[in-house]
């Protein structure tokens, strides 16, 4: 595409630069800006500065956090014998929107996967097994993704945990074989 | 949502005010923003802002530019005897990109449109008529959309084009009648 401004390009192929944006959308996306006032540009890009310098992820549970313990694992009114094992952030958001689950989380940063090379080294796995060590810890619900890769993973840090004393449960499997947790709606969690 | 910190939340919502963009996609957009180093996110939000502080609008054609005067206005090789009136930017690349067009441009900004309150006043319609005063212009070709709307402003344009020494033309009607003209690709065009 001939953009006839270089400044336009730049933005474009920032835009475009994000998943599942095209070189057509990014277009699309950049004549939008442009139409807007100066200001309102400026605060949206410095939010996306602002959350990519400030975000810190919690040393507990590894959710993100405006500080480096989140508000899950510091509040009172969560019980802290139970520890949710998911694989992302988003997990989490999926299971808080459903006010359901009152437990604290941990967030593996993904599962085990051979094809896309994440190994279980990769994972916040050795952390897990520290809180799981603390007496306080009574049970670990792990809730991974119902696919081969999340048995895998479950099997896995089942097995670890074996030799501390927690139990180790499952989410039940209502969630369709395949599907990933972050597209389940209130409902089916 | 529960976004479990204030830095994501407000860049969700900045990226969610894009067009066709809703708070799931804003949401994965910018949890892929926040998986990138610090310094390709900076360059990212620098991009838009300079967009928007630098680009400037041709004082001739209205076409965007990095001066106030765009490369197409001030080419020596282009046909200075004909102006192609189109409605947007993106019809401009769009012509642009076929490379077979050699004359100059006039972009409208717009076409009359009473649903959403475009009146001919809203649009770069008094400069048309300074440029065709000019004697040089021999030819003005209406390149828009093929609708009702694009064709109520071609007979407007036209009327108003009478007492002028121009001839007045459309494009050759190959793109289906209801389409826009910046999806045509270089064959249809």
């Amino acid at each position: 595409m001939n953009l006839s401004s270089k400044y336009l390009e730049d933005a474009v192929n920032a835009l475009a630069s994000l998943p599942g944006i095209g070189k057509k959308t990014a277009l699309r996306l950049a004549l939008h800006l442009l139409n807007q006032p100066e200001e309102k540009v400026g605060e949206f890009a410095s939010s996306v500065t602002q959350m990519r310098k400030n975000i810190q992820f919690c040393k507990t549970c590894h959710n993100i956090s405006d500080s480096d313990k989140c508000l899950i694992c510091e509040s009172n009114r969560r019980d802290k014998s139970t520890i949710c094992v998911v694989e992302g952030i988003r997990d989490v958001m999926a299971i808080e929107d459903t006010s359901h689950y009152r437990g604290l989380y941990h967030v593996l940063g993904g599962i085990i996967s051979p094809i896309e090379g994440i190994g279980p080294n990769d994972l916040n796995i050795a952390s897990l097994l520290e809180r799981a060590a603390a007496d306080n810890i009574k049970e670990v619900i792990m809730a991974l993704s119902p696919t081969i890769e999340g048995d895998t993973t479950i099997f896995y840090i089942s097995k670890l945990l074996q030799k501390y004393n927690v139990k180790v449960t499952t989410i039940a499997r209502g969630v369709a074989f395949g599907g990933g947790l972050q597209y389940a709606d209130e409902v089916i969690l």
